[in-house]
């Protein structure tokens, strides 16, 4: 599982500055900080310039066989002809030789530069770039034979699918020269965005002429140039450079560089706009100003280097540009909106407080009705379906497991049928009325804690338990709308990083700890046979003497072999397996009768298959191997296909290992115990592991007061405020985590629609005598891990990129249907074992807590200060502050999981509000600065920290380039933890 | 395991081009090209010059409170002050931008430029440098007082151990300023080699100045500067770099690029010939020529390039230096020097006929013996304990499987007994004499299926087997022996990279095979008991009436307990494990007697895990977790700890899984079958499973005729041509594998003594009835793995690199001393389970397959073209030439597959050859070109190539570049694969 946050550790901090004006026409470039793709701005009409497709046509074969061959092209990044395979290079960051650029810029500065040439076709054009005086009229009609000349293209067959909406590039109407079928039929085409033009940069050695030739052509209108470039594009720019042989390699070079050049979306800009030829010379030296140099001993220029993640910022090279054009007023507006970009936004607007009762309510269910429709609408995509069945699965092993735990619990008050019914109502009622959809409701964690406190001490006092509960609940639904009308849901500000991790690790702890716990306890049920174990042997004895041991001899004299019926030598005894043995009116005698072989072995080895496939299938995404299509089927189905192999490795070898037995009907749900006693007639497959107990003859409504007397309804209201601190940290930590920015949610989240629906729930099921439930943290985030949108790579060598999760309510409320359902499902749930399900547990616990920054930081303790990856944050906090920090998150996450295991677990809740109490104290302990980079401010803290706060550390790094970086942190939360990988 | 070929196939094809000026005093650094590490050619005495510590002292705090700070430093790569954190950054390549070096060389020219000064303190240097007629005497004054403020330097404690041999650097004995403690105790000072000179650079802004000061010093002897470095070095350059306030950050980039300057090799080379001003400059230049230019909008300027893994080849720049000082005459020198480092070499001496009978094999006894101490003290090494154990528990378990296997075949006319015997006898004696004593001797593979024919051909004719066997011996020996006076391993020159990979993926593959295979013989076994199995039951019975039972519930009344005693309303018989039962008289009666359950699959996950966890501790060697010593234990015990672990895991349960069980004396060895029968009393654990029987009665010696007859010796001559074919492919095969270039030996092959050794020993294990031995590829394989030499990265940023292998007879040797000890090891070993050690197998066989080229080039076939890895290969060669050669490759290793499986195995040896017949009919497929990027030439082929065959593509391409990366591959065997990670 591949959770944003994970990413953002590794990316370079240069994706923070997204290049807002870089990638207008890129689909499906680099998502910009609001959320929405580029493509998803494009149609809000800023006209920018198109983007330029860059060929670099070289002459070859001097002097007896000219052609002009197609060696290079540019969209983002190069594309160098591999001659000897015939193929294109991987795409990668061109590098160049200083010289070349220089002696580019001289070839420019003597050579023609025609600014809006009106040529119409490429004859006219070629004629009007040879109209040089220092040709000869016959060598003027060489140089335009050859230049006419078709060149060769490497044309790679690929088959990959067009960009979205792209598929129709502009045609220019004005072509005179019909494209060929060749260019016609480049794949490539569908790559480039409507509206793209072309470049062509034509560069070779030619022999007869006596000084080299340089030109260079800006056309007033883009002409597709025949078949000039490998794309029928129209092309805007044109640039010749030929020269007699003394420079060699040279001309090879300077083309490239001139192709670089038209590449970098600055140069671009000043060209397209320049008017003569010391426009042009001031945009080339601008470049030159900003190029990055390596050093010749430490780096080989011909290595070649990936697209980084993210392409560097361009606000600063804009910002000089607008300098120069419109002077120090416009420098000024450009800095304030960059500004704005980058520096601490006022909090999200769900998270302002209107100062009106429900006011924040009215406000979430406003913003949440304009996306109903879209809500079902967004769900129409094949990897909702996998999302639907891994989530499904998920949700019923939890209603069962956890069903079970709570029927053990509350002596059978609360059971595997409730546990099943209650989820299925619920979560289905919570889906159509949620702030966030995403969210998938469960009984499991600290609340199953809190019910089974409340249960003891119903007991102890002797109390009936359902009223009693039901009391709670009514109080805790009280509260819960209290706190909805008085807004208090916008206190989750408080809940910084710290709390929001603290929390996440401890649910993901729990979740790990209950799947391999769970597994072990299948071991016990089903115990390992050791050599000297005294527990052995088994056979069948028949109650009648001499009857009815001939009378099944006769019966069936063929069913079983010999081995079964054979004479032992003993009277009314023979070798039968324990269930064919008691269909025969036998009692299997003997300690080994209970015991079935061979399954605790083969279960931890469904278990470790399961959580193995997983993790691999979804590391398939990111690998080499297969096409992007499989790679992506393998990555999104990945829970899916693992727990299919494991029931087909189950199912193939036939082991009577423990089933996923849901309840196959509502009123036949049987009392039994998962323990398994010695001399017990069947084995243990055939029973429901893990489901508890229900109590007979319940009705489906909860008496308000039973034998109670009435004043504990009043009395009710001490648990019920532990209670409902505890639903509302629950609820709105997992809230707080399921909205973070780098999920780039956007429909936006609605902390208060959501406590109101948990409340209306509770009561709900409070009254209907059903578990309670609030946002399970672990299985939600799995939820939208499988629904992660990301972009087809489309320009050359742009990396994939994370756009979102696609944001709507129906696979929830599909799993739950399917959930309320499944008593009908039963024939085929029935073949999936348990061990497989445990092992995706212990998959999803422990995607949910790789996905944490802490998690990264307690590797960090770990590792040696030398061998730690180059991130922002050991960059600007010392490494002893940050293990400091650590350690308080560890001993912080040490005291919730002890509180949580003892008598003291009442007090969870309280200890759950005293995490942000401990992020408050550790103020006194860090300085703003560290906090920033450790973790995020407290709103009180962020208003006061830009303008001083930073101050002493900026003037004494002195790097500008660091505090765009700096004010990361309060730009977005959780974008800031990066480094370059 | 990793092993070299496989590095070189991710690595940058730049370390073809190793920097042999470059490094020469950097202990460690990238190994050249004869495969002797850059501190083993230190000892030949080149003078070169000394390496350059650089640091940048930055004056901060203007106006109020001045002070000097380090805040970068450079050894190969920068590394930069992180002043939030206090810490030094990762080290990386610096980038610098054009505009600061531009300005540093206006400064440098219009300031002062001192060429061997003579100061020798730092008072007199600073008094010299301050010198300025644009300075008042006041502001003299104020300058050099601030000048000799002592610096603030971050001194890093870490624990890393200092580089071999330098760990006394050298004391300048004219140092005047004592270094203060803080600079002794820096732990960079031990990482720095011998004899390394400092540079200092200072640099910042100061508002007192009116115009810029700019200060080059090269000082004619170097002195310790007082605490001016944070290492105590003698200082040769001091540069300063001072100005008003003007530039803002502009001091700070200039003096980060003097510091870069200086830390070019190149630069420092000519700065230190410098005679005059101009000569700076024109170094400048030179260097400003050179650089790389990444365009600013597709690389973020300040993200950080990690060091590559090899630095690029200064030939080039040497060159061109060379032409400068010394005319083209000396360029003419250094290119043929060029050449004879970058063309093909003639083939190495030991592959060169003599011309004289056995001429090879006294040239192989000579050379050999030259290193023959060295080979016993080479061994000692904590790395070598760990390959014994790891060997040694391979060798055995190979000993027992094969040697049962081969008991199998030849009903028992060569068994455990004589494996063991053979093995330690045969292996010892080929550690002690071979040309590569790094071999494995083993009775593995084809030879095992020759024997296999051999042995039914003569039980088909009813002839006395082991006489005919060693007539056979005895025919081989001759053939091979002749083979060896006529020096005919000179031929393995034809065995291609081809050949050598179409053997390996063969031997690894049967490795695998055999593994998995062996493991699934243990779930036959120990079969798995389905619910619907008819195979239930089991109690014990006794033979007497009456009297027996009572007797045994007397003696033993508590032993067993209630259960297994318990009265079963039954005659005769209680409920007894089977081994107990008997033990007391009883017979087990049941068909569930003979099934241990819970074996097979806890077999299944012992050989997974053991297999996994070799696996991923090998990986944590390159790993950042854990410091260095930790990771490299783990990494180099990988296999040992893996098998430790398992027998852990099976000792903690115990439960009855088969173990190694090796004889435990020589006349004891019993018969017993691996096959389980019903109703056997014992479980099978406690049998050798896959031991096989050895013939009872036999002598020592093999009677040379027995009942055949004698012409049978003459006939034997032609399955003695077969079997020699064979022997000598399987034997030289192996030693080209293992003497492969990449391995960097230093101490040579042997190519003719290796045969003669196992020409001898054959003959020797014929006499003695003894299986026959040749050169195991994978155990050897595993070997040298196991004995990897590795640099400690010293020099700051530096790449770990590989250096050798550890070349000595002293590991074989006690492997195959403990394998001859082992019949008195049997207590210990007998608590390995046998599912551990086909774990480890398994490993090896992965790991050898792994390693080959011909693997990476069959997942090439998986990988969508856009998804490939930037291979040198791909570059120039077409792919669907690359997959065709992939495919011939992959059916003639499917035929070789099938013929060993069926009955035509007896012409496998021929298949062998057809090999180098298939390699060469390839050259009517593919081009010269293909090849020598696909595999590498043959020597007729080798000879004509460089001349004619690569000019076409060469003025095709035009890349001068490529020129000597095409020529890679024929330099060195085996390194021509590769391209950018």
């Amino acid at each position: 599982m591949k959770l944003p946050g994970q990413e953002e550790f590794e990316v370079s901090s240069a994706c923070e500055n997204v290049p807002t004006g870089e990638l207008e026409n890129g689909p499906g470039s680099c998502p910009s900080p609001d959320g929405t793709s580029d493509t998803d701005r494009g149609d809000r009409g800023v006209p920018t310039d198109p983007l330029l497709f860059i060929q670099l046509n070289e002459l070859l074969g001097w002097p007896q066989a000219l052609e002009w061959r197609e060696t290079g092209r540019w969209v983002l990044f190069e594309e160098k002809l591999e001659v000897g395979a015939g193929r294109w290079s991987v795409p990668h960051v061109p590098t160049l030789a200083l010289p070349s650029l220089q002696k580019l810029r001289s070839l420019l500065a003597e050579g023609l530069v025609l600014l809006d040439c009106p040529a119409q076709s490429f004859l006219e054009l070629v004629e009007q770039v040879t109209r040089v005086e220092s040709l000869s009229p016959e060598l003027r009609g060489q140089l335009q034979a050859l230049l006419l000349q078709r060149p060769q293209h490497l044309i790679q067959p690929t088959g990959t699918r067009p960009c979205q909406g792209s598929a129709h590039p502009r045609e220019a109407s004005h072509n005179e020269e019909a494209p060929l079928k060749e260019q016609r039929q480049n794949p490539l085409r569908r790559k480039l965005p409507p509206g793209a033009e072309a470049g062509a940069v034509l560069a070779g050695e030619l022999g007869f002429l006596v000084r080299p030739l340089g030109a260079f052509v800006r056309l007033r209108d883009p002409v597709v140039l025949g078949p000039l470039t490998e794309v029928p594009l129209p092309s805007r720019f044109f640039c010749l450079l030929l020269g007699p042989s003394t420079l060699g390699r040279g001309y090879h070079e300077m083309g490239r560089a001139m192709a670089v050049l038209l590449s970098d979306r600055q140069f671009q800009w000043s060209v397209r706009r320049a008017s003569s030829l010391h426009d042009l010379l001031a945009a080339l030296d601008a470049f030159l100003e900003e190029v990055t140099v390596l050093p010749p001993g430490r780096w080989d220029p011909t290595a070649r280097i990936a697209p980084p993640k993210c392409l560097p910022s361009q606000h600063k090279r804009l910002l000089s540009q607008l300098r120069e054009v419109k002077g120090p007023s416009a420098q000024h507006g450009a800095l304030a909106e960059d500004r704005h970009g980058h520096w601490p936004q006022a909090p999200s607007p769900e998270l302002q407080r209107t100062g009106r009762l429900f006011g924040g309510l009215v406000q979430d269910v406003r913003r949440k009705a304009l996306w109903y429709t879209s809500d079902f609408l967004d769900a129409l995509h094949p990897q909702c379906f996998s999302a639907v069945l891994y989530i499904y699965l998920a949700t019923i092993t939890n209603a069962i497991t956890f069903g079970g735990l709570l029927g053990e619990a509350t002596d059978g008050a609360q059971g595997v049928l409730e546990s099943f019914l209650g989820t299925a109502v619920a979560g289905a009622a919570f889906c159509l009325m949620a702030g966030q959809p995403l969210t998938i409701l469960s009984s499991t964690g600290p609340v199953l804690v809190f019910e089974r406190l409340l249960f003891s001490f119903s007991r102890d006092y002797s109390l009936d338990y359902l009223p009693f509960r039901l009391w709670v609940g009514i109080w805790v639904a009280t509260f819960c709308l209290t706190l909805v009308a008085t807004e208090a849901s916008v206190l989750v500000r408080y809940f910084t990083r710290f709390t929001e991790e603290g929390f996440c690790a401890l649910i993901s702890l729990i979740f790990i700890y209950d799947a391999v716990g769970k597994m072990l306890s299948l071991t016990s049920a089903y115990p390992i046979q050791s050599p000297g174990s005294p527990a052995y042997g088994c056979f069948c004895q028949y109650p009648d003497l001499g009857g009815n041991e001939s009378q099944w001899k006769k019966t069936e004299p063929k069913d079983r072999g010999d081995i079964s019926s054979m004479d032992l030598g003993l009277v009314n005894a023979s070798l039968l397996p324990p269930p064919e043995c008691a269909r025969r009116g036998g009692h299997p005698r003997g300690p080994g009768c209970h015991i079935v072989p061979d399954i605790a072995f083969f279960s931890v080895l469904l278990f470790l298959t399961s959580f193995l496939i997983a993790t691999a299938l979804k590391h398939v995404k990111t690998s080499r191997f297969f096409p992007s299509v499989v790679r992506k089927v393998l990555g999104d189905f990945s829970s899916v296909l693992a727990m299919l192999l494991g029931c087909s490795l189950d199912s193939f070898l036939g082991l009577a290992t423990p089933k996923l037995m849901v309840p196959s009907e509502f009123k036949a749900l049987e009392c039994f115990q998962p323990v398994v006693h010695a001399h017990v007639l069947l084995p243990p497959t055939t029973q429901g592991l893990g489901t508890g107990p229900t109590l007979p003859g319940r009705g489906w409504l909860v008496s308000p007061f039973g034998a109670n007397p009435w004043w504990l309804s009043v009395a009710a209201a001490l648990p019920a405020l532990l209670l409902s601190i505890l639903i509302f940290m629950d609820q709105q930590i997992t809230a707080v985590i399921l909205n973070r920015a780098e999920y780039k949610l956007r429909k936006g989240a609605g902390f208060h629609l959501d406590l109101f629906c948990v409340a209306v729930l509770l009561l709900l099921t409070s009254v209907l005598g059903l578990p309670w439930y609030v946002s399970a943290t672990v299985i939600s985030l799995a939820h939208m891990d499988s629904l992660r949108r990301e972009s087809t790579a489309c320009v050359l060598g742009e990396p994939r990129s994370f756009l979102g999760i696609r944001e709507q309510r129906l696979t929830g409320l599909v799993v739950f249907i399917l959930t309320g359902a499944s008593i009908f499902l039963a024939p085929v749930l029935k073949f999936i074992p348990m061990p497989v399900l445990y092992g995706i547990f212990l998959y999803m616990g422990v995607a949910a807590i790789s996905s944490i920054q802490f998690t990264k930081r307690v590797q960090l303790l770990l590792m040696p200060a030398k061998h730690q990856p180059d991130l922002l944050l050991l960059r600007h906090v010392p490494l002893s502050r940050v293990h400091l920090f650590t350690a308080i998150q560890l001993a912080c996450l040490g005291l919730l999981w002890i509180i949580k295991s003892t008598p003291a677990a009442i007090i969870f809740p309280l200890m759950l509000l005293g995490l942000v109490g401990v992020r408050k104290a550790l103020e006194w302990v860090f300085s703003p600065q560290e906090l920033l980079w450790l973790d995020e401010l407290m709103p009180e803290k962020e208003r006061n920290i830009p303008e001083k706060g930073l101050e002493p550390e900026y003037s004494l790094s002195g790097d500008t380039e660091d505090v765009s970086r700096r004010m990361g942190p309060l730009r977005r939360r959780g974008q800031e933890w990066g480094g370059p990988s």
